[in-house]
């Protein structure tokens, strides 16, 4: 049975969602729908693209995932369909998928052209959810639309290595729940430059010299739980998805404060990497 | 397979849904369950109206949808389940249902009276679930109600339209994920009462001259991308369900403002239209 | 097929809850998975003890219940699987299970050890995943952990009782979704120490001396429905499950004010009781 995921700015609570799953359901009956977010943030392509890259790769092979974030039809915005990796993402040609593309090749790429026979301001409903049944029955992508060979990048995907190769300049791609800042510096790139120098990680007037395994690896298990004061303490990690993220231990950005309301970090603020020559 | 929708102010924190669930699958193993939205504003009859509305003919015929708003059950409000386009709908007599019988009417309505065998506190779980899964199964409404044949109204539902046939007095219904401001004025009402005529559309201390086919016909694609100043002006179309809404492009309530923060357009206030007589 | 449910604090915008539908899909097509919840407030112990408690027993006896909260694995958070009433639940030890075992013993605990194999920093998709695929194939809990007979308390579980039998000192739990204040005294145990007993509730500088059936029980229906000031009103009630609960008759945090925000009254915060001797 096919999946096909959602991917969306449509919010918790407008009848966008709703909407889309009922017109899957009646294209298809035997199929499965999953939603990965309807929360990103209105017309933010990066998070769109961060939250997507990070959930594809969990599901099977085959998945189809409908990406619906700006996606209205203009000259300069056109719908796309992709096959990546096995899977197949359905989206608008706004740079969404450039995060994905920069690490892995897509198989194929096309513009979706079934548009004259659909007249839609709703593109998701009346065109996504057609592309993403053709795929589901087993349709192929040539048949929805012609072959194309480069989508639109987005500024910033990557951080800036200085000639001297001892400065990264990153910025931040994600605040996440806990209200921890994800940078958009994966732990390859940073091991690679770093070559086992000494460094010092800048965010704002924040500054860290160590990256730890895990997020409890700062707690201090000797002293006694009721005497630690380790909850709220900053702490820098690889998240589970290799980016550089620096955290607040058991934050909470409504109470205590997190990362991002503590330091002051917002999505695209820039985070430093000095590396110490000997 | 049955389908069973889910609307209501349940909120997405809550056991609630997830208790509703639980129930249906304890009853019912195969059968689909879909969120259509439980971030309706507590006790909010008018949007919970609305969602409903322009969520459920997305649904193959047959679909069930329970819709959980004051659904406390009191001399004033019963509970109901309705026959309407080949779906079901059950829920409380308070309202909800005015806007969809406004357009459709319903092939039968049942007032619910299985409650003699059911105490209970939590009637989405310990009634509409009953009824759910015995339509599901292919039971009548008659085994569950008595059929009655009026429902109770919403004040405001409609526009008004003055004697002179020149001002449409409507209000808002609806603010979107988007903060777009949705009014109860369709396209069919506006050009049957406009016969050709110029007209003005007042918001607040907001007028506008012009409806757009989408959102984005406000952008002039002739000036390059980074000289452009399109995001966050306002436009006005008829959105995707056929109301008249008053938009800003690319707009988001927590950043940069929406057509609600920034022209101080909530639920229930007044929007007109007037008509220039030749 | 089986059911796995979900209940996080993951939030609804972050790519975790969609990697983990996916992991499941990708271990077991043929399965049914279930949100209860992915917005308990992050770390929160007692939040997750208090809605999995009420959601769970709707679903059918062998669901599987994952809880990803404070999951990180430490010396002093180990992951438990336990099966409860033919229910399972799959968690870190750090007391969310207290609130259900205090009232249902327990058929089996184990303490998992399958991470010699996994190395993780994100366990609810690397093994809770693994665990609950692991049940719904029909495997036993033996095999992928040790028996243990002890699991973690949380501290405030259950309300006091004075010496004198003559006063609960209790607290609240859980604001729920319409801001009502949720407290740990049970039915049962409120009317055995009644005893029949008149009663005084105080929350902060509020006194209460009635409970009432349901929240619509202080509406007074002789009164034209126009000249009703019910809404807004404080009521006492027994939720639905069996919890006291302090409300506002049709509230909304956001708007009209609701008993959390009109009463100041907030998780942990302390509700007495005191019963008139005579």
């Amino acid at each position: 049975m096919a999946i096909i995921t959602l991917t969306t700015d449509f919010g918790e609570k407008d009848h966008f969602a709703g909407a889309v799953k009922g017109a899957i359901y009646s294209e298809l009956s035997e199929v499965k729908i999953v939603d990965i977010s309807h929360a990103i943030s209105p017309f933010n392509i990066p998070e769109a693209a961060y939250i997507i890259q990070n959930a594809f790769s969990s599901f099977p092979k085959g998945t189809i995932h409908i990406i619906g974030i700006d996606s209205e039809l203009t000259v300069e915005n056109k719908h796309i369909a992709l096959k990546l990796d096995g899977h197949y993402f359905i989206c608008a040609n706004n740079g969404i998928m450039s995060m994905i593309c920069a690490e892995i090749a897509p198989e194929k790429i096309v513009e979706i052209n079934i548009h004259d026979k659909i007249q839609s301001s709703f593109p998701v409903l009346d065109v996504f959810v057609k592309v993403a049944c053709h795929i589901a029955r087993g349709g192929t992508l040539e048949v929805i639309g012609k072959a194309i060979t480069q989508i639109k990048p987005i500024k910033n995907l990557h951080p800036f290595l200085n000639e001297e190769n001892n400065q990264i300049i990153g910025s931040v791609v994600y605040v996440n729940n806990y209200g921890n800042v994800v940078t958009n510096i994966k732990k390859g790139f940073f091991e690679t430059t770093r070559k086992g120098r000494d460094f010092e990680i800048y965010a704002r007037n924040h500054m860290f010299k160590k990256i730890h395994e895990k997020y409890s690896d700062i707690v201090n298990f000797d002293i006694p739980i009721e005497k630690r004061q380790d909850e709220g303490k900053g702490v820098v990690v690889f998240n589970a998805s290799g980016y550089l993220e620096i955290a607040i231990y058991k934050s909470n950005s409504k109470t205590s404060g997190s990362a991002s309301t503590l330091m002051g970090l917002n999505q695209m603020d820039t985070i430093t990497v000095n590396f110490k020559n000997e």
